[in-house]
């Protein structure tokens, strides 16, 4: 009926449901595993095999993909079937550290497990969709022999040897989202106590947004050359406008948590003497100073 | 010539500069002033008057817009010609709160100055081109004399009769852009701890934050219902992955100054018995309680 090769998906939050969903799809004969034996029903009703144990469930398959909550739980339940899955793949969909990553392919490779590790750049609605993105890190030899299946769940980018890249590249990603998404909740909150609702809001941020991500490539500019002469945007006006976002949301009975960091590293700028030189430059202030 | 309506710009940083250009190649007889006189010399190479003092700017047109470093600079400038000013217009492009506006407003009522304020969507290369937007706010009978003029700087969105009301919208939209910068230059310091530069990073986190924004009206549906019911995306595993990225941010040597504070609004919705709720809940934490 099908030549996929069999694939086991480890953990069935809203993620692992979705890609253990898609790979079926497919054709893959899949087994799935969950602490909780109820949330595969759906999926064993439509043709996954559901295993007793984590043990059993790596043993049905040459490629095991973990989507649990973390490093952790993941540690927890792969490390007493270690020797099941010797000269198997374990591709780490859970969200971790870099460290932890690193961490973990090292623990593989003492076991002769072929370790990749993955930043999940989707939603769950998005998986198997246009736009859904995982980028992937570690063993390129399991990498290359799985990749065509690993792009059923979403574009899959290679980052390297080093396990730790594509978690990192992920989170990094991930914090530009969750900053701006919580930057939309804040204007939502300040347009709220005039009556705008946030839908009509999400309309004109969304079109905002859109437009200001144009600018992102001029930011990186200042960013890679260090070089962050400006006569447009300066730390100065830059912390004018702070100022007045904080002093007003404070004014709406708004708190000023997600933005005040923002004024907050402008001011130490300012401070340091870089009042002239660009936005951009808050950078300085959270990154490694060079040794 | 032209028949068109002379026009007074009052300050000449970089929105004010371009804005006057804007108006000048238009064809308004266009009236300049700026604290230090050099900055109007290219101005008045193209055709611009410049004018000696405040009342002098001020005499020459019925439209005055201002564009100056903030509400304490503008009544400085301003209060002192309120005479000079009384049967104009006075558009304040200044970044202010919408407190500050309300109180420019009364005193501009009060001396029987026509009064407009305005908040700013656009950087200074984009003014008169496409994508900049102009919201106002105010005298509405003044914004409809002279919105043709006001559509040359961009489009011009009308927000009723509280003269605050264009600020603070304007503010909302600048926090979100203010937080999506901030993460970016948040996630360029991550990546770059692995070398990679901010120029490769913001090619995929402009495409990533894109699409995300594609979520914000369904973000915007949780917070306008207010039901924060979910099964995808929920406090608890967003405090997770918040916890990795602040955890990751450290182990790389990068502060995480800009992110933490998502991480303590999930942390307190998550201690408040929220866990399960979506992570769009963290509003609740920011905006006025209902009384």
């Amino acid at each position: 009926m099908t030549d996929r090769h069999p694939v086991t998906v480890v953990g069935l939050g809203a993620m692992g449901r979705e890609i253990a969903r898609v790979l079926l799809e497919a054709g893959h004969p899949t087994t799935v595993w969950n602490r909780t034996r109820s949330r595969a029903d759906d999926l064993v009703a439509r043709g996954a095999t559901r295993a007793d144990t984590v043990g059993q469930a790596v043993a049905g398959s040459p490629l095991v993909l973990v989507c649990v909550l973390d490093y952790a739980a993941t540690r927890e339940l792969l490390e007493p079937v270690a020797a099941e899955l010797a000269g198997r793949t374990v591709v780490q969909l859970t969200t971790g550290t870099p460290r932890q990553a690193r961490e973990l392919a090292a623990w593989a490779a003492e076991h002769g497990i072929a370790y990749v590790d993955s930043g999940m750049m989707a939603t769950p609605p998005m998986v198997g969709r246009p736009g859904s993105a995982f980028l992937y890190s570690g063993d390129e030899a399991a990498f290359s022999r799985y990749r065509e299946t690993l792009e059923l769940l979403g574009t899959a980018r290679w980052f390297g040897a080093d396990a730790g890249l594509a978690s990192l590249y992920d989170l990094a990603l991930l914090s530009g989202m969750y900053t701006m998404f919580a930057g939309f909740l804040h204007g939502a909150a300040m347009v709220g106590t005039a009556g705008v609702s946030a839908a009509e809001f999400a309309a004109d941020a969304g079109d905002w947004l859109r437009a200001m991500t144009g600018s992102l490539p001029h930011a990186a500019r200042f960013v890679d050359t260090g070089d962050y002469t400006t006569d447009v945007q300066s730390v100065e006006f830059n912390k004018s406008a702070l100022d007045v976002i904080v002093q007003a949301s404070r004014d709406q009975g708004v708190a000023a948590d997600l933005v005040a960091p923002i004024q907050e590293l402008l001011a130490r700028q300012l401070a340091e003497g870089h009042g002239k030189e660009a936005f951009d430059r808050i950078i300085e202030s959270i990154r490694p100073r060079p040794a």
